[in-house]
């Protein structure tokens, strides 16, 4: 074995939403971008806030040295401060201070490090089914075991039961993403209390620490219901937020961890996400951009045009005889495939120009999930190709 | 053990340099900014080129959706293409083509996916001391163990001799870093191609394949020495390079690793490459700054502040008798220490408020660096007490 043979097959495997994706791309080439519905991507299509030109425009006043030079590890002081405060105000007093936060370079360096942080080899941590793929990925890296729980299949909220009787004296953390890709589930605060006291339980029956890695980029993308403060719930939770989304800024690559002041491992889990960052070589999160969001923590995510999006694909679908989970965040619907077989499902669907993913991609079969954040003409036209495929499984 | 104790110790110990640096700071808030003579820290004190905030002007001007979206994980293919050729007019045809170089978040990443991407747990990763520390700590992660090997004594070049003997059967790879932080040497060519032939005998004694890892942050700081290029001279190499300090970029995170098409082991050292940033947690490198290096990989680096500084500190030094290392490239100056215990020289130098770093913090005894990428004024201003440190040894 001369070179490392699981990241050689982690870079030599295609995600199998990019390759749709990339089929996508090649097939509006041959037939015209305006003939093929490409669903697959979880690309923002609304432009990021004016606010985020016109803070880097300020920006590029100060002098280079100083905006372009190292940060702390965890990030400019001045930034941690500001992100603090919004939280404060929007969750409470006593939610965040400056040393709680730790600025990365996204939502997925905050999980990777997050769980770097935590686990130790022969460690398991548990993930919701159906989940974002890359989950596996990051556990399997920290020396983890991936522990897949499907989430009720009703309602797609969790399924406490099964997590309880998928705890072991291993299980050291387990990862919530709520507003839920691929779902978009949002999770009740019932059914996170309903968690917590089945992680408490185990805690105290096992003598061990189960951490909740609670993954939010989604957090400002929500219709109408509240999306619950998951530390408020739950004390030993790790919070990994990104800008990717709220901000439209998925390139520049900007997120934090915080490690609430509630969680009781607060002291020993600050150094030890610091010195996650450290070992897997991230230096500090993009200068350029710590700066943007202390200036744009606080403006409203444009959530209006993926709500139009929404009310128009759930009503079309609707209308067709689908069946779906009400979309409550995130810019996903969650389809049921007219078939058992999800993957036959797609083909039928991409014979149609209708490029949604299929659940076996997350880990769960019978479904799709539909991407609704790219453009209105998209989702109207793509109409008649939908009533095509239902009709075809009369 | 609840969490993982090997990040928390990354975390929770203090690198040398930054609690000098912190010290400094300090004091200087304490006895007023021009009464400490601060060289502890590599950060960049000439400004970033004009070029780079005309750069990030123009990329103002695109969508937003376009400017800020996801990027393919390697990089934009127009950044690499612009990189590859850039390469190539420097260093021959066929240095590189765009899908030989993956774009990455600086060379903090660049080393750290490098070392992911070869070594497999067991395996040996020799430096040559003195070193950088952080080699270490992401030698350790990859599952490595860190072998350091003496530069030669006089001239700071590699010991050839000693590299041979401390190859095993599992070095996996040896890095270098020239120009040398933190001795300011450039390997000749000469020396890399004995280097070579070590190697190359290693690996046809052992049957074994063992990696260059080419550690170039100061490619471009050179004062009228050639900086050989490492691909030409050994063929399993990776480049490992980053825009901190040729563009004065450090907080920005942008850098690349490159493996030559020469690499016997290319096409399996590309998606292995991939594979680590993608296990890591690197979705991919600030989408931002993928355009301002496609704009300025050309911009020369204003090496004459610092050439200036370099003039000043060595006829200064030299008229006091100190005895150090003639700088050929990056803003180092590695000066013997007046007593065999460097730390206990460090602490007479900052009794009269000079702050270098003492060189066991390198791998290392008997020495300090010196980092002269500060104000002019600094090193001129700091002479007296360099002859007092001087006087008090006499």
């Amino acid at each position: 074995m001369t070179i490392n043979e699981k990241n050689y097959a982690y870079g030599a495997s295609k995600s199998s939403i990019r390759e749709i994706a990339a089929y996508g791309a090649a097939r509006k080439a041959q037939i015209g971008a305006e003939n093929v519905f490409d669903f697959s991507l979880g690309n923002p299509s609304i432009p990021s806030p004016d606010a985020v030109r016109e803070s880097i425009e300020r920006s590029l006043q100060l002098p280079p040295t100083q905006l372009h030079s190292y940060t702390p590890a965890a990030g400019l002081p001045f930034v941690r401060e500001k992100l603090a405060a919004s939280l404060c105000r929007r969750y409470g007093e006593n939610t965040a201070a400056a040393g709680d936060l730790y600025l990365t370079c996204g939502a997925a360096a905050s999980l990777s490090i997050s769980f770097h942080a935590v686990v130790n080899p022969g460690d398991e941590v548990i993930v919701i089914a159906p989940y974002f793929p890359e989950y596996r990925v990051w556990i399997e890296t920290a020396g983890a075991t991936c522990v897949e729980v499907m989430a009720d299949p009703e309602t797609f909220q969790i399924d406490t039961e099964a997590v309880r009787a998928a705890v072991t004296p291993r299980t050291k953390a387990v990862v919530i993403n709520s507003p839920n890709n691929p779902v978009g589930s949002v999770y009740s605060a019932q059914n996170l209390a309903a968690l917590a006291d089945v992680l408490h339980e185990r805690e105290d029956a096992l003598g061990t620490a189960i951490y909740l890695v609670a993954d939010e980029p989604y957090r400002e993308i929500s219709y109408g219901v509240e999306v619950p403060w998951v530390p408020a719930i739950y004390d030993r939770t790790l919070v990994c937020y990104s800008y990717s989304k709220s901000l439209s800024l998925p390139g520049e690559r900007i997120g934090w961890v915080l490690v609430p002041p509630t969680n009781p491992d607060h002291d020993r889990l600050v150094p030890a996400i610091a010195g996650a960052g450290r070992s897997l070589g991230f230096v500090c999160a993009p200068a350029l951009f710590q700066r943007v969001i202390a200036d744009c923590c606080d403006v409203p995510s444009d959530v209006d045009a993926y709500a139009r999006n929404r009310e128009a694909l759930t009503r079309g679908l609707s209308e067709l005889g689908y069946h779906y989970i009400e979309p409550q965040g995130a810019f996903y619907l969650w389809v049921k495939a007219l078939e058992p077989d999800a993957n036959a499902f797609f083909e039928r669907a991409k014979s149609l120009e209708l490029l949604p993913v299929p659940s076996d991609s997350f880990g769960c079969t019978g479904w799709v999930r539909i991407g609704y954040c790219v453009s209105y003409e998209t989702i109207v036209n793509s109409m008649p190709a939908w009533k095509k495929l239902a009709e075809s499984y009369k």
